[in-house]
């Protein structure tokens, strides 16, 4: 993974909690996922394994029009086997590819979208037992119409659903993509919404 | 996993997005990770790969006192090598454990509390695209304490913080953990804080 900064680094806390690297060795390296097995050294001496998914990172965005409405995509997931609300999002393409970047690419690729104006939204942890995956989250207005570029194996519907309604879909838990539910919560405080 | 209710069912998009399974291999069953890569059918009738981490399910439990505080711990987590701000979670012990007594159990190990009144706040997919982990999420008041029951292996500082600073912790984006971010912004919406 990318070196992602601590975002509330607290020094005093490493030497009482951290797990050092023991060795590390590779389990799988498929298509999508990259499994990892190692063995860390826990604070109080012992030893203990730590099995991970090594991820590129990704991005979401939160896609606002001047009138408060919000572009979702419904998309069939199979591990789930339920079709979802999501915000659109995506991995990076790369290591190094930039990430403002990257989040361009994928709102243009899923909905057509391009948009004058990005807001960061921090960054968000999908699974930090398991996973080193590091979502970067954005919220984009000023909102440009424009053609898809789907992946030939890509399904997905693109909805527009007034903001609002989406927050009470959310609270009424029919939302339950969870970065959908973080990006989206943390947009419409950020917006007085 | 077990037979999570999709939360917002709509028929008519299964025909035109649903991709069934063909066949199923696992790959890896460690400790921790249970890893399969199956092959599917997609709805233009071609076929795709599908890698897919299979998890038990989990729990995690916004805990917040009468005076508007929550209670919060900080954990080393090895993948991002940070310490960083969770709610109380963990998975369930296993395919049939009630959910409601799994968050009960979670809550009293790692922190020593217990709660009178139990709301739940809907679910949750970490990593809808890789994961069939389903995080049920809830929200604990009337809280009371008593001794946690860390693991052997274990390490993690548990403390207290008003609902509005850790809600501004997540705002500026010092708050990377997911699922902390969705159930702590939807609690506080369910509150009115």
């Amino acid at each position: 993974m990318r070196n992602y900064k601590d975002p509330d680094y607290r020094p005093e806390e490493y030497e009482r909690l951290r797990e050092t690297q023991l060795t590390a060795r590779d389990i799988f390296h498929g298509q999508i996922l990259h499994l990892r097995e190692d063995t860390v050294r826990l604070p109080n001496g012992g030893t203990a394994p730590r099995e991970l998914i090594v991820h590129v990172g990704a991005v979401c965005v939160v896609p606002v029009t001047e009138d408060g409405q919000v572009y979702v995509e419904r998309q069939f997931r199979y591990p789930l086997g339920q079709v979802i609300t999501e915000i659109p999002a995506g991995k990076l393409d790369s290591d190094t590819e930039d990430i403002l970047q990257a989040a361009k690419r994928e709102l243009r690729e899923e909905t057509g979208l391009t948009a004058d104006r990005w807001t960061e939204l921090g960054l968000y942890y999908p699974a930090a037992a398991y996973s080193d995956e590091v979502i970067t989250m954005y919220l984009a207005q000023g909102l440009h119409k424009g053609n898809r570029e789907l992946d030939a194996d890509e399904f997905l519907d693109v909805q527009l659903l007034p903001m609002e309604q989406l927050i009470r879909d959310i609270l009424e838990g029919k939302v339950p993509d969870g970065k959908t539910q973080a990006a989206v919560l943390k947009a419409a405080r950020l917006l007085g919404m």
